[in-house]
């Protein structure tokens, strides 16, 4: 996009509303803006970002076997009053009441109705095991919503629910979830360490969260710093066979939240490799066997002739809270800093003077190459601005482009992360942009 | 897919509630299911149609300069009362309290929303013209919601917002969003016919519904068969340049609903060309210059230093609605016949005797050629349920495997649309599937 005609606005002050750096640096790069309170639109930039992320979110949920449906964001009453969570969710339910006084609500999560949907067509032990996601805003009205999308009212969430016959089926659907996890997250650039998770009031005896290390993370964690080392990409899965080993890996090495810490068994790990950190949770997944099932009614003929409710599972990615996290997590003084899968575009392309025959047409040229994953820095606007611009909106890659650089065929390329530059040819330029 | 582990359901009987044939068809293909009256849950064949549909919308509206947003579903209801419309609006807006008493609404629409987000930023005559569209879910709480995903309450839309300098400007962003919008339809396998429509209570005096006909279309509509003949997408338009010569064809000739028909025109055209048929209304265009900037308070600084309000049209496509809308246009007795370029899956393979070696190994390489874009009927089923689900669902392209074939290495490739039937080698009948 070029920025004389995009909509891709940033801006010079600070927000004062906001407290900490992501929401600070999300309002700052034109990334969102708040239309009500904890309530964001998104604009070109920050939406980029978004459809990115919840790509990897798909395309894991997909490659794990799960299946996309899409479910509305409102909700009858009734179904939550059979499992009996209408009256205990509180006042963070969004309750709205339609025009002939029926009592609905806005979804803040979804296994009522995914049991639902899924009673009305399985009817045999062959239509098991399923798993169906959905990525749908949820609404959850907190009293006090804050830290911009991390903690907003209205959310993008990846929620995806596992319909078994057997416990043990439904163990190795929670591994195939379980494994999906950590390489979504690694895809986009971070490092999520599984640790045990209390249960709560969804009940069930099986729970991992997903938390990433960020100096302003919400809460304290303690880790292994063997996970840490861990490459989860050097791994190619198969999702249909013993996922035991991967899950074994990460659950026999410490991490835990401080809810869970347990200090004896942090004593045993070798001093070197405790790692006590802040952290933020991504994603969640549980187990809680026939919680929903059973009340629902939803059961299905077994092999036996008998009518089994399956075992459920259930499986949260916080999609729009990530974006708020990736940056948590990756950023600095001067703006954020994208990992490369998940940036907005790949490079800005800073045309230093505008109008200068060399220039303009060196910065075209890159353009071309890099559209529609590049922005062109193309404004009547100081040179200073451009890089502040830049560094801000946190691009992998910088492309600048000065009169004499541009008499001489040369782009002066800088990759954000670590401020290295390094003056190249057009073709080169590209070819490092692109090989990224 | 494999349907033997897809959630891919059909029904045998027909949903007593579906008064059309969209929403019968929707319902036996397991492409949606109802949740609540008017609010639907996209099952994963409906959703591939509702992304494509999406993906062909977005795109279009990229191409004419258009930039892609999410503004969020729930809204203030503040900025209604600014505009004048929260009272005007009536029953079919769901309006909700949140946990502190405020008012809120689910959103039917963002003109109110899209002008204070620009306002936000827009600051001088430079950051104009910007033609900013999102693609999200609606409300309108329709007192008898019919028809399926025709006429739901919940839905998805995509609705752009243009803003210009003065009229002319506007007129060009009209013509820009005219112009893709005969593009988008064409795309989907639809003759989407622009007429003239009433500006409404929305005021203006510039505006046009892309209708397509459907015997079931909801309103009578007469049209020149000069338009039903041209072929939109022979010509490969310049947004930036003068679009007036391709609005002007289609203005010239006669097209309208029932409500703007004029038969003194009508009577001009040839006898031959006369075309009455019954329409569906897909898309809607307007121009209502300052009716939202000016009370929002959005202006800009004009080149000689004044304050101007921008002018401004919107510009909707019904994406929920046109998954009905050409299932309407495009079925017979058997099921749904989709366009190639919208369907779930472009086509079916049909095992008709699942454990024979030859039959299972033809498959297997049939599937592992058009997958993901085919769903494999591997399920142990007689012959005739897979060739009446086949049918019913829609795919362009059956390919069925019987043992003779199977030993002979041929596959029988039947279209969908014709009937036309060709036994062809398995090579061939891959390289026809994806030449559709």
């Amino acid at each position: 996009m070029r920025l004389s005609r995009a909509f891709l606005p940033t801006l010079k002050e600070t927000p004062a509303e906001a407290q900490i750096a992501s929401h600070r640096l999300m309002l700052r790069a034109g990334l969102v803006r708040q239309t009500s309170a904890g309530i964001y639109a998104w604009l070109p930039a920050g939406l980029r970002v978004l459809r990115k992320v919840e790509q990897i979110v798909r395309e894991e949920q997909d490659r794990a076997g799960a299946q996309e449906i899409l479910m509305p964001t409102i909700q009858p009453a009734e179904l939550w009053r059979e499992s009996g969570r209408y009256d205990d969710y509180g006042k963070e339910m969004l309750r709205i009441k339609d025009r002939h006084e029926r009592d609905m609500l806005y979804g803040p999560t979804n296994e009522e109705m995914v049991t639902d949907i899924f009673k009305g067509f399985a009817k045999s032990y062959r239509d098991l095991p399923r798993n169906l996601y959905h990525i749908q805003w949820k609404f959850r009205d907190e009293v006090r919503p804050r830290f911009g999308v991390m903690r907003g009212r209205e959310f993008l969430m990846k929620d995806a629910y596992s319909f078994d016959l057997t416990k043990e089926g439904a163990e190795h659907s929670y591994r195939q979830m379980f494994v999906a996890y950590l390489r979504t997250f690694a895809r986009m650039g971070l490092k999520a360490i599984p640790m045990r998770a209390d249960t709560g009031p969804i009940g069930g005896n099986l729970s991992h969260e997903f938390i990433i290390l960020a100096e302003t993370g919400e809460s304290q964690v303690f880790v292994s710093q063997d996970l840490l080392d861990y490459d989860v990409l050097a791994d190619t899965p198969d999702y249909l066979g013993d996922l035991s080993p991967i899950v074994n890996f990460w659950t026999s090495h410490y991490a835990a939240t401080e809810e869970m810490h347990d200090e004896a068994a942090w004593a045993q790990v070798p001093e070197a490799k405790r790692v006590s950190a802040r952290g933020i949770e991504v994603g969640h997944i549980f187990f809680f066997g026939t919680k929903y099932s059973a009340p629902l009614g939803l059961s299905v003929q077994g092999p036996d002739g008998k009518p089994v409710a399956p075992e459920m599972g259930s499986y949260g990615i916080g999609i729009s809270r990530l974006v708020g996290a990736i940056i948590e997590a990756s950023h600095d003084e001067a703006g954020i800093i994208w990992p490369d899968a998940v940036a907005p575009f790949s490079a800005a392309i800073l045309n230093l003077k505008p109008g200068d025959a060399g220039c303009d047409a060196l910065c075209e040229q890159l353009y071309a190459a890099l559209s529609p994953e590049a922005v062109y820095d193309d404004r009547e606007e100081r040179a200073g601005v451009k890089f502040n611009d830049a560094d801000l909106s946190g691009h992998p890659w910088q492309a600048v482009v000065g009169p004499r650089g541009a008499a001489a065929g040369r782009v002066e390329l800088k990759r954000r992360a670590t401020g290295e530059r390094a003056e190249l040819s057009l073709e080169d330029a590209v070819a490092r942009i692109k090989g990224a």
